[in-house]
């Protein structure tokens, strides 16, 4: 069975010794995240998640969801106790508004918690998951009484929430969404519809579900300026919060998945269910959009969250498994083999993991602290610029970290040889839940047409020219140093080619915006090494001064180095193949006619 | 429901414009070889994958295999009787030797059928596929009268074969095999031990299955020089060729795997089965190697088999699902909105998927000539040469067909968007098919390993330079033609990262061996894009060449040049970051004490 330990340690060198939270205890919540606060809650974190989320992972997968003959949907055994010990806990309210009962505790400790969630157990985590996005849209565009009504309960986990977007004919594009809503006399909407792909759509672990859902008011203009957004809760809900009858929220079924089994994802299928609108009528999108920036995040942290713990296991097996001899002469000669980890090719797949891994999560808590930033900061500009950043970041931490969190949770999977291809080692598991955050959330192609399309141009540049600078200064920063000279070095020559690629799609986009498409995937990785050797130098410079300054714990830092030399030597060089691909233009990308498919 | 078209008319082009097997007909089994029964074959084959096998691919997958309480085991509903079907249409001797019922037909026709069998059905195509493995070891070192006894009914299908390797503490080092064989008074050995991973261990397709088992004489060596090969049937078969009675082969268990489904991958448990040497005792790994070199070729050919059916199935998503609009304003503006395959992130995928498909397509039956020639040619040279150069190849297409197949199964499934992580459309099977190739017959490391510390320098490096050589003839052969210089200077490029590669391994790797190990994966893709692009500059000359002489159907051979221009445009830059991890050598990769990662 799979095992898992929660990098406490590597996130509190993150937290205190490079993103220096401290610095911010001036602004709302970080006041209160003191280093010892931190400290005891990414303990306690640890302990719920490799106790009491970990051991039901892998039967959870194995049981799934079921869907009784009433309609009604349990989830897999141990989930409905793990989930009370969740709320008892008091995790479901970490992040959110005190104001309604939450603990206002910064948005990058819930992003630390979310990436042990997610390693300990994917499809668990999604429940409380989908219930922050739903709590997401509500703050923005809630009334107060909507928030009075359904805030506290959902931040106590009483209740839980879900996102309504995917119809069956349409999901990146939702202009075609046909779920109809009709006003009522007193202010309500009956909603119609069918909505596929609804994750922690139905289930047996609270009281009641408050679905948000996307649909179409009968004078709607046509496509994506006539969606809006409503409230519509399994069960009504009293003017006093009392849960009442059942609003025609029916599971037609559970899908069928390649994985995250322990996660019901419903086919909802709404009939005349009573709705209330939230925000504006038609402005149903932005809401919706604002909510899924912030869930972008989340699933880039998912996606090395799955990486980390299928290294994890690799590792174990690595010095474990004993298997043929070490190329340089037996380093076990007792034994009738040596462990695998002796060779380099194991160590290889190992090294990409780590030296991802640990660079993506330093990324995740950064832009989780430019999250809190772009809301918190005490000037307009500061908190722009926060959120300018964070607007930049999104698509590639969504798009970069699932695509190669799941090629790292393959290669793990892979260091297990054959055994690794048995279900029950729990290595294809990691491989067939990690496979999901690649497509939710928008499809990893909308993520790097987002960057081209959107993010890149938006405000004259200014995304892009501030992350340059952001990333001059790291390497400024580590300059002079011998040690720090190859990530200096390797991010000089990362920079270079961001930055002639970012030059070439300027130049040759607006000509043929197909160059922008065609090349929107190789330019997202291109900079999604950028970032991370941007976050290695940063990791290392910081390594470097506490060597220097004197350390208890010297090869904690030395470690560090070496897996950020890793990086930089040997995955940097990518960039230079990733725009050559970029450079090489559409043409050859679109001349077939589709005939000659 | 997925669909499969076998791709008759790329293989008749690879047989008769590139590789001209006309020219072979001297050759024995080449002579039968007529472009008009080739074509024949070839067409009867589709049907048979298409109309037989392929149905029953899914449907196969989520029943999976059973074993019955007594022991027994049947496979997925429609499997027994498309293998009578299979049987009956003789494709179980297609290749196999004339002397015991085959046709002997070339080999490079036998992965013509190997391709399609794999597309079409994955887990169907092993059952064929093992016992082709085992007939060619009794080819290779059975005695006349074990050839007598066993091969006919294998050739005609009556009974299938297995390799029986693994046991649960050693796969890929063999010498700790503890499986043992006790002499008996009439010659025959008495079999004790557990194996597992069986592929095709135990079934209802046949009357018998003839295991071929590695084991330990009492007085054997320790260690790999220890080990033989033994015949060992399910039923013991008497002189005459009757089926007789239990042999104590019993099925333990069917492995729960994470594909490959329909399957029965077995847990096989020998006690004191009656088995008979085959080959000299203490060689048996010699055998079981020549004869699974045989099968790495072919399961390079599952690679791109898998990718090439997931890529069909996208395509035909990508031209019917109809989701936002082309970057240059609507195609079909009548309708809703746009084919997806308007966008240029999506075509990328699919010209991906297409330029590796039909070049690794090219190397693996150029690859399957080279095998027939190395049996058949005329003169001593001519065999040792083609042995060489099948010898370096095998790793190459076994481990990079492999890997990158997998990769274009992924890449085709995001295509569907969330519609490709639900089980019904198929796409989620063919990722979890094509994972196993990366693992069986040696595990892609030991590919990479086989390739750079055994193929490489054999022969003081005769096979390289051949291939070098050759490489180097069918470029300067397009040279000259302006449609081609896209090719022409990209396989240049390729070749010289290639031999830069090369050189620091043969200067490196003598220090340091490990420096060979951490860079041995490297080195083998970048060798892969260099076969792959020697490929399409093969393809693409023949195809210049036929458009120069004036053609029915020009469009076929200008959709083959700008698949390739689309491979050597935007795949092969990568070979420069290879060439740069390769040369970063070992350091960082094995610097790590165990117990940092």
């Amino acid at each position: 069975m799979p095992i898992y330990r929660a990098p406490v340690k590597d996130q509190l060198f993150l937290l205190n010794d490079v993103l220096n939270i401290g610095k911010y205890s001036n602004l709302p919540g970080y006041a209160d995240a003191t280093p010892d606060l931190v400290s005891a809650i990414l303990d306690e974190a640890a302990k719920f998640c490799e106790n009491e989320l970990q051991p039901i992972n892998h039967s959870g997968d194995q049981e799934g969801c079921t869907r009784h003959d009433d309609g009604s949907v349990t989830t897999p055994k141990g989930f409905k106790e793990a989930y009370a010990k969740y709320v008892e806990g008091g995790w479901t309210g970490l992040v959110q508004d005190p104001e309604y009962g939450g603990q206002g505790l910064p948005h990058v400790l819930g992003l630390c918690l979310e990436e042990m969630l997610v390693s300990a157990n994917h499809a668990f985590a999604m429940y409380p998951g989908l219930s922050s996005g739903a709590m997401a849209a509500i703050s923005i565009d809630g009334s107060d009484e909507q928030k009075q009504k359904y805030l506290p309960k959902m931040i106590e986990g009483t209740w839980t929430g879900t996102m309504n977007l995917t119809e069956p004919h349409c999901g990146t594009d939702l202009g075609m969404l046909r779920t109809k809503a009709e006003p009522q006399a007193d202010g309500s909407y009956k909603i119609t519809g069918t909505k596929i792909f609804i994750s922690a759509g139905d289930h047996d672990l609270a009281e009641n579900i408050i679905h948000l859902v996307l649909a179409r008011l009968p004078d709607a203009p046509k496509g994506v300026k006539g969606i809006s957004l409503f409230i519509v809760p399994k069960y009504k809900v009293g003017d006093d919060g009392s849960v009442g009858e059942f609003n025609n929220v029916n599971t037609a079924s559970i899908e069928h998945k390649m994985g995250i089994h322990g996660n019901s994802t419903c086919v909802l299928s709404y009939e005349d269910a009573t709705g209330y609108l939230i925000g504006e009528a038609n402005k149903g999108l932005r809401s919706m959009f604002i909510m899924m920036n912030a869930a972008r995040i989340g699933v880039g942290v998912q996606g090395f969250a799955n990486a980390e713990v299928a290294y994890q296991n690799a590792v174990e097996y690595a010095k474990e498994r004993i298997q043929g001899r070490s190329l340089k002469g037996a380093a076990n000669p007792d034994k009738p083999a040596d462990p695998i980890i002796v060779h380099p090719d194991v160590r290889r797949m190992l090294m990409n993991a780590k030296s991802f891994n640990e660079a993506a999560r330093a990324a995740s808590l950064w832009c989780g602290q430019l999250v809190d930033l772009s809301h918190k900061a005490e000037t307009e500009e500061d908190r722009t610029a926060a959120d300018d950043m964070v607007s930049l970041l999104t698509p590639i931490i969504k798009g970069v970290f699932t695509d190669r969190g799941f090629e790292y949770c393959v290669s793990s999977q892979q260091v297990f040889g054959g055994h690794g291809y048995i279900v029950e080692t729990g290595m294809e598991q990691f491989v067939r839940d990690a496979r999901i955050c690649q497509i939710y959330e928008g499809a990893n192609g909308i993520q790097a047409l987002d960057l081209v399309g959107r993010k890149l141009p938006s405000k004259g540049g200014a995304g892009a020219q501030a992350f340059f600078k952001f990333a001059g200064e790291i390497r400024e920063q580590a300059k002079g140093d011998d040690r720090l000279r190859p990530f200096t070095d390797a991010l000089g020559a990362g920079l270079k080619d961001l930055q002639a690629a970012t030059m070439w799609l300027m130049q040759n986009a607006m000509q043929n915006p197909d160059n922008a498409g065609a090349g929107s995937t190789a330019y997202m990785h291109l900079f999604g090494h950028v970032l991370l050797g941007t976050m290695w130098t940063w990791m290392a410079k910081v390594a470097a001064d506490k060597l220097d300054a004197g350390t208890d714990d010297p090869t904690f830092y030395e470690t560090k180095l070496t897996t950020g030399r890793y990086y930089m030597k040997r995955r940097m060089p990518e960039t230079a193949a990733l725009l050559a691909e970029l450079q090489a233009g559409a043409d050859e990308v679109m001349a077939l006619d589709v005939a000659n498919f």
